[in-house]
C-alpha cells in the first residue's frame, strides 16, 4: 500500500517537494481495528493550516508521517465485531490507498442508489454540514435575508447558497474565480454571481446586491470580507468559515480597513469549526436528503484520479481548479 | 442663552473653527415643553461620528444648528403637567445653557446625597449602561473570564473593568494613555494596566495576560483590536463599542491583519449601540447603586467649566485628556 507523507513544511503554496509518496507493508488489523481499501479521499482547504507548525484547533501534521483527512472505502479485513468485510465506511485516514483504522475511527455508511460514495466527503459529509451549521447556527440565517457567499463554487459555498434559497432567502449572491463557475452558480439558482477577478469585489457586490446583504458566509477573507462589511445592513452577521486568500500568505495580509463599521451597524462576526457541531449531522442529513430528492440542491465534483496525483489535487484546490467538491479517486 | 453650533464639518481632529458659540433669545415653553437650565452637559466620543455627513445609526448634526447630547439640569419653566419648576431632569439637549426640551424628551431624576448630578451622564447614565450591556450581553461575560479593556480610564472602560471584577473575573487588564491613568486603574482594582505608548500593544498585553484573555472590550480599535485577537483564547468574545483611534482618521486605517484567527479560535466579534438596550437600565441602576454603596465601583470625572470651553473639552476627550467621565459644568 502507498501513503502520502509530509516531508517538509510548505512556505507559501505547497510544492511537490513538500510531499513524498511511499510504499509501506500492508498491516494486519488487531484490537478493534479494520483495514479499509479507500475508494475516495478528500482534499480540503483546512489541510493547508495543518501543514504549518503552529498551535491550532487540531495539531499540525507530523513531518515524515502520512497526512490525514476524510476518506471513504470498504472494509477488507476486520478485527472489530461491529464492522464486517465488505462494509462501507467513512473515516479520517485519507492520503493512503489502504488505511488501518483504529477502533471507533470508522463510521459505517450506506451506499445510495445512483449516488457516488464520494458524496459522503462532500454534500452528505463535512463540507455540507459546514455550510448548514455556518449559515443557520453561526450566521443565524432567517427567511428573507439576503446572503452573500464567497468561494461560492466550492464544496461548502455551493451548498450554502442553495440551502439559503431552499430556506427562503430573499437574494443569494456568490463570488467565484472563473466565468464557468459563475455560469454554474447561476444555473443552480444563485440570483447573482460574479467573477472576483473582474474588478474590485466591493463594486461587484454593490452591483449584485444594491440594497445590501444580511448575511456573509466567508470562505475567502481579505478583500471579500472588507467588501461584505461595507455591504452588510444593520444587524448583519458574518459566518467566518475560512480565509483561503490568506492560507498561503507568507506575510500577514492586511485586515479589513472598515471593521469599525461593525459598531454602528451592530454586526456580528463569528468564527467556527464544524467539528464542534457534529451533533447537527442528525438534523442535516434528513433535510439535505429531501432537498436532493426534490432537486433543490445540486452538487458537483471535480475528481482527480490516483493517489499519485493527490498533492496536485490539493494544490489545484488552493488555486480554485475545482468546481464543487474536489476529491481523489483511489 | 447661548448654544454651540456646528458650522463646518471637521476633517480630522475638530478645531475651534468648526464651532460657533451663539447667543439666542430665551424661548417660552408650550405644548408639553419644559425649559431647562442645564447644570452639566456631556461630551462623548460618539459625537465625533455625528459631525460627519454620513449615514449612520443616528443622523449627522446639522450645519448651522446647535449640537445635541446628554445633559442634566433643572426645570425653570414648564408647559408640561408631569414636570414642575425645580424638578431635576436628564435630556438630550446639551451644548446650550438653557434647553427647550420637547414633551417626553426629559426624564425626571433624583438628587442623591453626596453624589454630583453629573453622575447621570456617567456611571449612572449612558456610559455606565454601555459598559454593563457590552460586557454582560454583547461579550457574554462569565465569572472566571479574563477581561481586557482598552481606553480603560475613560467613562465606559473604567466601569467595564470594575463590573468585571465585581462579577468574578479571573483577571482584568486595562490599557490607557498616561502613567497617571495607569496608576489610577491599579488603584481601583485592575489586576494589570499598561500605557499603550510604551511599546507595542501586543507585547504589553502578552506581559499583562500571559495566559490570554476571554473577553476584549474594544473602545479603541486599530492596534489594540489586533493585539486582543492574538491574545484571545478559544471561544473568546469581543464587544465592539468604539474605535476612537480611527475617529479622526482621514484615510481608512489598516484593519487587524490577524482577523482570520477568529475561525480556528471560534471568536465572536459583535458591535452594538447602547440605545438599542435601554430596557436594561432597570437592571443596571440597582446593581450599580449597590456596587457604589459597597465601594466596589469607583468613578472619577474630569470637569471643564463653562459652555465657552465645551469644544475644548470635546477635543480633550478625543486626545485622552480626561480620566473617567469628561463633563462640562454650565
Amino acid at each position: 500500500m502507498r501513503e502520502v507523507r509530509l516531508v517538509s513544511r510548505p512556505v507559501g503554496m505547497p510544492t511537490a517537494e513538500n510531499f513524498e509518496l511511499v510504499e509501506v507493508d500492508l498491516p494486519e488489523p488487531t484490537d478493534g481495528q479494520v483495514l479499509v481499501r479507500n475508494h475516495f479521499m478528500s482534499v480540503d482547504p483546512y489541510m493547508r493550516g495543518r501543514m504549518n507548525d503552529v498551535k491550532s484547533y487540531v495539531p499540525p501534521f507530523e513531518l515524515g508521517k502520512a497526512m490525514e483527512g476524510g476518506a471513504v472505502g470498504e472494509v477488507v479485513a476486520s478485527a472489530n465485531p461491529a464492522l464486517a468485510v465488505g462494509d462501507l465506511v467513512l473515516h479520517n485516514l485519507g492520503w493512503r490507498d489502504v488505511a488501518l483504522v483504529p477502533d471507533k475511527g470508522a463510521r459505517r455508511i450506506e451506499a445510495i442508489e445512483g449516488v457516488s460514495l464520494s458524496a459522503y466527503l462532500g454534500v452528505l459529509g463535512m463540507p455540507g454540514l459546514t455550510a448548514y451549521v455556518g449559515l443557520l447556527d453561526i450566521a443565524e440565517f432567517k427567511p428573507g435575508d439576503a446572503v452573500f457567499v464567497s468561494g461560492a463554487a466550492g464544496a461548502v459555498g455551493s451548498v450554502v447558497g442553495q440551502i439559503a434559497k431552499a430556506r427562503g432567502a430573499s437574494r443569494v449572491i456568490g463570488s467565484a474565480g472563473t466565468a464557468s463557475k459563475v455560469a454554474w452558480l447561476r444555473g443552480i439558482g444563485f440570483d447573482a454571481a460574479f467573477d472576483y477577478h473582474e474588478g474590485p469585489v466591493r463594486a461587484r457586490l454593490k452591483e449584485a446586491a444594491p440594497d445590501g446583504i444580511d448575511v456573509y458566509f466567508d470562505n475567502v477573507g481579505g478583500e471579500h470580507l472588507e467588501a461584505a462589511i461595507s455591504a452588510l445592513r444593520p444587524y448583519g452577521r458574518v459566518a467566518m468559515c475560512g480565509a483561503i486568500s490568506a492560507y498561503n500568505a507568507t506575510d500577514a495580509p492586511p485586515g479589513p480597513n472598515n471593521l469599525s463599521l461593525a459598531v454602528g451597524k451592530r454586526l456580528t462576526l463569528r468564527g467556527y469549526i464544524v467539528s464542534d457541531h457534529n451533533r447537527r449531522m442528525k438534523d442535516y442529513l434528513p433535510e439535505m436528503s429531501t432537498w436532493l430528492a426534490e432537486g433543490k440542491v445540486q452538487w458537483q465534483e471535480t475528481v482527480v484520479d490516483g493517489l499519485e496525483n493527490a498533492t496536485e489535487a490539493f494544490q489545484g484546490l488552493l488555486t480554485g481548479q475545482n468546481t464543487g467538491k474536489m476529491v481523489v479517486k483511489l
